[in-house]
This record gives structure tokens, sequence and C-alpha cells, in this order.
């Protein structure tokens, strides 16, 4: 099996653009990978674009308005792990051997998406009834802390800690840091969250440029490595379920730190899908960074600070950089890359040689049958 | 590289389902395929979904439906090429190693899509001026006219030939047979198509498992072999374009023959991208069926037939099997597997050996940028 490098990496700063098209947003991004590879678009064996909500062919407006026509182009979807899931599918077509380069893009348009409702089909009961996204991880927050006696200061700590790492992070949306003060006193969403503990709503683009290990080192002294890239999907459980407890990221970390040969005590970074405040915290314990029922007291210690055990949501996660969503995927691998090749000034995670990214999509029913792709990533 | 086969295929009968969902749709085909297949649907190793216009994760609502949970699974979106490019991608995972079965669903539904219109960017700047598909297709036919002398009559004998094959296909939406002067008189589209020159509107699914070769046959004696997978986008070309040569198929075409070894004289049957008439025309010249400016000749003479030189479409094609977008390209590899099988009763391309799939996507810009993706199958 080819081995996968990471040969560069763009996006653009997360925010609002309301007249932008998708192609005015992902162009950008583009550029600056192809031009951090040092490679010439028109090179590229494949281009895998993820997105959820731009319709038809994002990948091939992207590059169409870039003048690189011709690559072949697959869009992929899968919710908030759409780009990560297009990551995947890009490393397989190098290690299949069907080409030696592919381009990654991340995109979406959240602004003037008509409100921010979806379209439901009739039998997506539960999302009916108001079981939509911030209403489910507000119960297994209030689960989580029925069941270990977190509390809104410590859920508060995840803003606390992703605005501070987002206010050294260009490339973030959220860029104010705030207090736990602040948070708390923030807009009720839905309980326990406040505003200041769910994702903000953007617009962005992200993109990679990957190459087989022999293609990298003609184009880097010292490229990235892919050393674990898995998607999984959710297993529903008949009966009881533990709502603090996200099974597909489990065993998806499984099946990742197997891939790679590593634990979680080799992990000097993690971008995790921090949707919402508690979530982060449910991600700890996956990815075992600490114990059942312990990351309250480990975001409180600082243990998932920059230059903590475990640097969690360096870039400032979704709470600061911003969720749009398609982008998600492919923004948090590049911060990864960045960390590890230390060019991340004042938020760089001192001696980075591991890191992993975490996207996880998909409703209620996502829950049990969305996607979760996980990469890890080394020098 | 590991060799990919097919070893089960199952479709719904195209058609007009208003009151269905995608998971309605979905399930009975891939139920089929399973069975077909022999396979339990727990051990498939991954999943991969084609549509281009159902939303977030079809793939999930049609697997959770059957409760297929935990099978890692990526939606793919490539306009009319969707299930065919996620065919494509279903082989590249299993080439990599990475999954020794896949599925791979196209599903679509257009009835209930809100009158038949796609939300617009404001740089869709052809489409806007009224360069849809059926005015885009018919200045291709009316030059091609002008070139090559092709008459109105030759034109309608694709439709002929077509709902002539679907007569014969209990999966197609169009099952009665037509006669050239009822497809030249019944309504004008876009001059010079009549309605009865393009394709329907409907809504459908369609489900192939995939297996190594080793997998393959300890499900089936006898599995059919992919002998080529490609997928192209199209290049831009400055200044003078000719419009009566799809230059993605033509340079897809080339990959797909050298990757399978073969030639268009070994091609028994052909299932094409005929959205409109003059559609089929133009494939058979880019395939090398016939030569350039003989595709009216070809089809007044019957050598695109069922007993002809080359049967192409004998499922009836996207003119009367139907053309659910994201549905097509899975279905036609179905009508292939099931043609070199021996299957197809009526329908039967006598002694077919070697057949090929060729869904092709994308608006105007998508002439240039759009997708294709073109597959050959033998026993």
């Amino acid at each position: 099996m080819r081995e996968t490098a990471v040969i560069g990496v763009g996006m653009i700063p997360f925010g609002k653009y309301p007249e932008k098209t998708i192609a005015d947003l992902g162009w950008p991004a583009v550029k600056q990978a192809l031009e951090d590879a040092g490679i010439d678009g028109r090179e590229l064996g494949a281009a895998y674009c993820g997105s959820a909500l731009s319709g038809m062919m994002p990948g091939q407006r992207i590059l169409g308005r870039m003048g690189l026509s011709g690559i072949p182009v697959f869009n992929v979807e899968n919710a908030c792990s759409s780009s990560s899931s297009a990551l995947r599918a890009a490393v397989l077509a190098i290690r299949s051997g069907a080409c030696d380069t592919a381009l990654v893009i991340g995109v979406e348009k959240l602004t003037r998406f008509g409100g921010g409702t979806l379209p439901l089909e009739r039998e997506d009961w539960e999302v009916q009834q108001g079981m939509v996204m911030p209403a489910l991880y507000a119960m297994r927050a209030k689960r989580y802390m029925h069941d270990f006696g977190l509390t809104e200061r410590q859920l508060a700590q995840v803003s606390v800690k992703n605005r501070a790492n987002g206010a050294m992070n260009p490339d973030a949306q959220m860029r104010a840091p705030v207090t736990v003060e602040e948070v708390l006193s923030s807009r009720l969403i839905a309980d326990p969250f406040t505003l200041l503990q769910c994702c903000p709503t953007g617009d962005g683009s992200a993109a990679i440029v990957l190459a087989d290990a022999a293609t990298a080192r003609r184009y880097r002294r010292d490229p990235v490595f892919v050393r674990a890239s898995d998607l999984s999907s959710g297993k529903h459980t008949d009966g009881f379920r533990d709502m603090t407890m996200p099974e597909i990221t489990v065993r998806g970390a499984g099946h990742a730190y197997e891939e790679a040969g590593i634990g979680p005590d080799d992990v000097d970074l993690a971008e995790v899908h921090d949707a919402f405040s508690i979530a982060e915290l449910l991600y700890y314990e996956a990815f075992g960074f600490c114990g059942r029922g312990e990351a309250g007291a480990f975001v409180e210690r600082g243990d998932s600070a920059i230059d903590g055990k475990v640097a969690v949501n360096p870039s400032g996660g979704l709470l600061a950089k911003g969720h749009p969503v398609g982008a998600t995927g492919a923004a948090q691998a590049v911060e990864v890359v960045r960390q590890l090749r230390g060019e991340c000034g004042d938020r760089q995670v001192e001696g980075a040689r591991v890191g992993l990214a975490h996207a996880t999509g998909g409703g209620i029913s996502g829950f049990d049958h969305g996607a979760c792709s996980i990469h890890i990533f080394s020098r």
C-alpha cells in the first residue's frame, strides 16, 4: 500500500461572505494549497471536493474558475464530515495507484442559505419534533452533568479555551477572547448552552494537496504523512443508548490508532468536532485523552490547552474558527499540517509530532447512521 | 492492483413515486442486489451512494432504513454521473485494499422537486439566458444536421429504437413503443427535439455489489469483472469548440479502452447517456462505433439495434428507461451486468461478452468542467 503525504495546504479565513459564490470562496484556498505545494494545478491527478449544501458540482465550479479543467473531480457529501470524507476518498485513490497526486477541497456557504433550515423529508420525525442539533447536544450535556457532576463553569471553559486559541488564528471567524462569565451570561440557546457555547455559522473553504510518498518528496523535503485515514458510520444500538458516549467516534478512534500504530498518549494535538461545548468534552473521552467522566476536570486543569497534555483545537475549533459545514474537515487537516510543520506562530504547539483531525456528521438518525472521519498525521 | 468484480445487481422500475422518500426508493434496489450477490449486508466493507439532488446523507438514510448501520458510507455527487462516479470511487476503494466488498447505490427523486428548476448561483450566466439542457442539445443537433446532413427521421429513429427496447424492459419508465411519425408529431420542446426525443423525468434507484476477485469467487462462480473504470472531466478549449464532438467522452473512451485493452469493435453492448436523441448519435462517434458524420445512417441501418453491430441502450436508455439523475449510472451498470449474464429475456443481446456503461453530467460550463464516467465490463 502506497504511503500518502500532504504536500500543500491552504484556507481562507472563515466568516460571512454573503456576496460570494462557491467558486469565489473556493479558489483562493486551492491557489494557496497549490502554491504551498509548489505544484502546477494542471499536474493534479484528481480532485475530491467535500461540501454538504453547495448544490451540484462545486468542485468543477471552483476548478473551472481557475482554468483547471480536465482533472477528474468527485464531489463528496457527508454532512459535517464532507471534506474529511473527501480526504479519505482521495487517500484511497492514491493508495490504489489511480493517481499520484490529488487535491482535496472543502467548501461551504451558509449565509444566504435560506435561514438555516433544510428541506426535510417527511420521515425526519425527530427533527420535526424539535430535536435539532442544539437540542440534541443540550440533552447530552444535561445527562453528562447529571452523571458526572460536570459544572456549568467547566462546560464554559471549553469556549474560553477555544476562543483564546482562535484569537491567535488569523483564519478564525471569532477572534475575540471571552471569559467564563461572558460565556455564561450570553444568550441562552438550549439549556445548558448559551450562545458562546454554540459554533457560529459562516462560509469558508480549505484545500489540501496529497501525493504518494515518492512523488511527495519531489515537492517537499519533509512532507507530513497521513498515518491513518478512517471513515466510520454509526451503529444503531437497540434499547438503551448512552447519550454521553459517541459510539461512532470511539470506534473510529480505535481504527485510526490501530492503523497508525499509536495510542492517545502519542497525540500532541487534536482538532476535534466541537460543534457545541459539550462535544469537545465527550471527544476527550472517546479518544482516550482522559478517563470516563474526567473531561470537565481535564479542561479545567488546562490539560487540553496549547501547552497542556494534548492541545485540543489549537485553531480555535468549530467554536472559534467557525463551522462552514463542508469546509470543516479539510480546515482541520490544514491546521494539523501547519502545526506539525511548526508554522502556527503564537498558537504553535511546541514540538508537535503527531496530530489528529476528527469530523463527525449527521443528524439524530445520524448519531446512528452518520459519518465520522478521523485522520492521523505525522512528519 | 486487485481486480474488481460485480457480484450482485438490483434496481426498481424507474417511474414517478411522488409519495416515496429517498429511503423508500433506495432500499428495495439494495435488497435486490444483496440477494442477487447472496451476501449479508452486514458484511459490506463500505457503501458509495451517488445522488445529485437528495440532500444530505442519502446513503445513510437508505442503509439506516434497512438496519445496516455501521458501514462506512460516502455520498458522491457528480450531476448525471453521480452514481457512476460512486462506482468509480468504490472500485478505487477495493483496488486500494481498504475493503473487499463495496455497495454502490444510485438514487434520485425528481418528482416533488419543486418544479424542475434548481437554485442558481448568480454566475450561471448561460443558464440564466435560457441555455438549459434541451436548448443546449438542440443546438448540437442543429449543428450536426447542418454539418452532416442528418435528417429529422434519422434523429427520431433513436427514440424509436430505445422505446422499442424499453418495451421489453420491465424496469423501464416508458414501455410503449413509438413510430417515427409519433416521435415527429409529438409536442415541440426545443427545435429539432419533440417531446419523445427528450428523456422523461422520474424517480428511481439501482444498486451494485462489488468485490475483489478472490472474494467475488466465494459468492459467484462466474462474476462479471470491471475491466475499466474511468472518470474524466471536460477540458475547456479556448476559441472555437466543436459542439458535435463531446470532447470529454472521446477522452474518457480512450482511457477506458486502453485500460481494458480493447477497442470499439470488441464492444457488444453499450449503455450510453442518451438524454436527448442527438446525444446517442454523438456518442456512437465518440466511442468509435462509427465514423464521423455516420451516426444517422448507423442508427437507420439498425447497426445499434439489439441485433446490430453494437447494441446501444438495450435497456431503453435514458429515453425509455428514464433518467432519475443520480440513479442512472448505477442502472446502466445493472443492465450491462444482466446482459453479460444472459438474463435479459426478450431484449437479450445474444452472445454478449463485453459491455460498457457511460454517464456524463454537468451543465453548460459542465460541457467543459463536468464529469464523464465510463466502465467496461466482461465475464
